[in-house]
């Protein structure tokens, strides 16, 4: 799978969409904490994969992948991840939205002669 | 509404979910072409709104919002959105999602005290 991208089974599944504007408070701070959350999302149970990207404009949209709204609602419960929660609407974002969906059709294109490098 | 996040409706509505790693090739040509997208995009029947983040690994996500189904599939069968699919596989993107997700719920939240800019 292409390196930043999500190797999510076939549909159905869920996606959890999360685009937020960040303050220019905490660089450091908050790029340790979105690594930490990444890392603890991928060992709880129905984790799919994530995607990330974040612009220099400050936008950034994070979306992660989930066997079904069980594993949605447990992540979002997580005890750490309240934690980073909490510190996301104190410190890190201006505005931010979330936004939970049923993936139906999925449809993945990689060009000719292109390997996929990392998970 | 914050500048770069899309002022959608109450759900149900439909998310369409593009992950995608760029090539280095035609920075200026893609750039252009993206743009010329959102303008058209925003034109089409049941169009809600776009949100798009592109990290300087390459990595970028655009979701774009539609009403229904037919609004999603007309979209992607556009007669110049269609060119621009074309020329996405041959020049711009390594690899590439194409998702389509029912948004079933959706959370907003801002900064007390933070005024939303542009549209």
């Amino acid at each position: 799978m292409p390196e930043g991208l999500a190797a999510t089974p076939e549909p159905p599944y869920y996606a959890v969409l999360f685009p937020a504007r960040r303050t220019p408070a905490d660089d450091a701070g908050y790029a340790a904490m979105a690594e930490a959350m990444e890392t603890l999302a991928a060992r709880q149970p129905g984790y799919l994969g994530i995607e990330s990207a974040r612009g220099e404009d400050g936008v950034g949209i994070t979306i992660s992948y989930w066997t079904d709204l069980d594993a949605v609602r447990a992540w979002k419960q997580h005890a750490e991840h309240l934690v980073a929660q909490r510190l996301g609407r104190e410190k890190w974002y201006e505005h931010y939205f979330l936004r939970v969906a049923r993936v139906e059709r999925a449809y993945a294109w990689s060009r000719p002669g292109v390997t996929g490098r990392g998970s």
